[in-house]
């Protein structure tokens, strides 16, 4: 990524617009949509506040999936901006159901939106957004909107295809570049939503940004150098191919849990993400020590559990660059912190379960 | 600035700890202030827009003046959100007066705050913050919130000194690196105000970032790679000495007036910024092949004029990492379009005036 070193051109010159217009088209590529896909100077959370505060109203109904920190948070973003958010509470590593879902929609028939997260990385669980895209657009006028930021580039995310109406991401998770971006694609009908709001916004309102989209120029200066990363991530991934990207991510995470589960420890999701892993720590194995370990012996990082998980999960992550020996590393690592620990278990099991998926899928 | 291409370390991380708190602290030195800085991944907008969400309530009268682009966009800004805007207009290229300012707190003395730019980018034009800082203070309990998004680094600001209650700017300016980054300095009256704040907020919530920043922390993902960049460039600007940075800054802006006034050209504002020069364009001199010659034969960058001055005015930019040669070379490129363009004048008195300007001051 060195091309983020170079020296800065101005946002206005030609040359940097010709970029913006290649990662405009790009951007399309990666959601897999005709339709804009805008880029604000901003964190995901700034992304996903931009779609609230650019397609509603004071006073209108969306309903928000809470299946961790990220849904709590899309809970919690529209109630301070005048939404009544209806929250569909999951338990932590649960995806929400169709059944879920139908029946917010059915004692909430006004709702304007329903806010699903496609990857909650707390939890490591994936939402199958396909079937609820149907689901909400079988029983409700309700815009699909989704958080896709630890999930595009890892999950199959076809925005025109499946009728998604809004979906943000940031350029720190599949797209492999440092944080400060956010990218959010949206459909006609959240375009149509756009004229009715009359949520204030100014740095965030997507209507200027959309504008700006068109002349592929942005309302306000762009992170420049981060624009210059993400064009160079977007042409390594229309290189790959977005469909291999999304093989890949699959077959790296399904054989990551076969060693996992070969070494006898749980997976602490019910419908586990390709993005993150979550396993349960087996019992008296003391997450500090673990962790310090792996870290510092082995050199691998894992995250550990949040709120109540916390001391009680880790979380791996295989979410951008990641190949088959990246996996084999990181079992590797646990393997040998779990014996350090003196956790009973065969050793290279886990390897040799991962390899044997490897060989045979 | 390699450093910001260097491998991403993630930002619950030690390591960006560490350097985060560095970056705080330089921050109070580049400011000049004992009291927080909080910084924000977004653009200088972005960075003001904090400022009018996290300070007031719906109703809430604000000053703002408007003498430019920026000026014009801090009047709108807080009009969107429902707050009561007094506009004090300037004539573009003229600095709000005292008088226009006293006036303004006498016809509304319920004024919460008094917004001013220091460095006019569309016209150029410096206002005098310490003056006028004294003037708010003393005719009023307003707070004196300022844009200071091309003047940091180039022009004098001594936040506690002065009694500043709120000051923002952008990393793309005085501190040399990408846009993507804002940083808020707030006093203890700004702090104060934030908790009688009933604005909604969510991303841009100042209180969430000062909670944070207590803790060498940020509410949400911070703009990793640019926070780097940040580092290097705050650790340069220790390096150099804040005030001599200010010294050169004038010294060469000085200078390029010298030179260009030498050249029988008119400087456009009243009240030249120590980051940009606005320069009337000569009669006959057609703006589109003069600013071409500029570029593609000489390799240097200007920029025209905005608006009703688009086509008769252009600006010279040397906030950054400028020194006399690059003034030299500027105004070398001024004086061959210029020939190129049939000006009559004497070639190379330009040069001459600023060398003489440098020798003797």
């Amino acid at each position: 990524m060195l091309r983020m070193a170079e020296p800065i051109i101005h946002h206005r010159h030609p040359e940097f617009r010709a970029i913006f217009k290649r990662v405009n088209a790009n951007l399309k590529y990666l959601f897999q949509t005709e339709q804009p896909v805008v880029t604000l100077a901003c964190s995901g959370t700034g992304g996903v506040e931009s779609t609230f505060v650019s397609l509603f109203s004071p006073g209108d109904t969306v309903v928000a999936v809470n299946g961790g920190k990220f849904g709590e948070r899309w809970v919690n973003m529209p109630r301070t901006f005048g939404l009544q958010a209806v929250e569909v509470k999951t338990e932590w590593g649960k995806a929400p159901s169709e059944g879920q879902i139908v029946a917010a929609l059915r004692s909430h028939p006004d709702a304007k939106a329903v806010y699903l997260v496609h990857s909650e990385t707390s939890t490591g669980t994936a939402t199958d957004i396909k079937t609820l895209a149907q689901v909400i657009r079988g029983n409700s006028k309700a815009l699909v909107c989704v958080d896709g930021i630890t999930a595009i580039g890892a999950h199959e995310m076809r925005f025109d295809d499946w009728g998604i109406d809004v979906c943000v991401t940031g350029s720190q998770k599949g797209l492999m570049i440092p944080p400060g971006l956010a990218f959010v694609a949206l459909s006609a009908r959240a375009l149509e939503a756009m004229e009715h709001s009359t949520l204030p916004k100014f740095y965030l309102d997507l209507r200027k940004a959309v504008r700006s989209h068109q002349a592929d120029d942005t309302p306000w200066t762009p992170a420049i150098s981060l624009v210059i990363g993400v064009d160079a991530a977007l042409e390594m991934i229309r290189a790959e191919g977005i469909e291999n990207i999304w093989k890949r991510h699959e077959r790296l995470a399904r054989a990551l849990r076969k060693g996992i589960e070969a070494l006898g420890m749980k997976l602490f999701s019910d419908s586990p993400s390709f993005a993150v892993t979550p396993v349960w720590l087996p019992e008296k194995i003391e997450w500090k020590r673990f962790n310090g370990l792996i870290k510092e012996k082995y050199g691998i990082t894992i995250a550990g559990g949040q709120e109540q998980y916390a001391g009680k999960i880790f979380r791996v992550s295989h979410l951008g660059y990641y190949d088959e020996l990246d996996m084999m590393s990181v079992l590797s690592a646990l393997e040998m912190a779990l014996a350090d620990c003196g956790y009973n278990f065969d050793l290279g099991a886990g390897l040799r379960a991962a390899e044997t998926y490897f060989a045979t899928c």
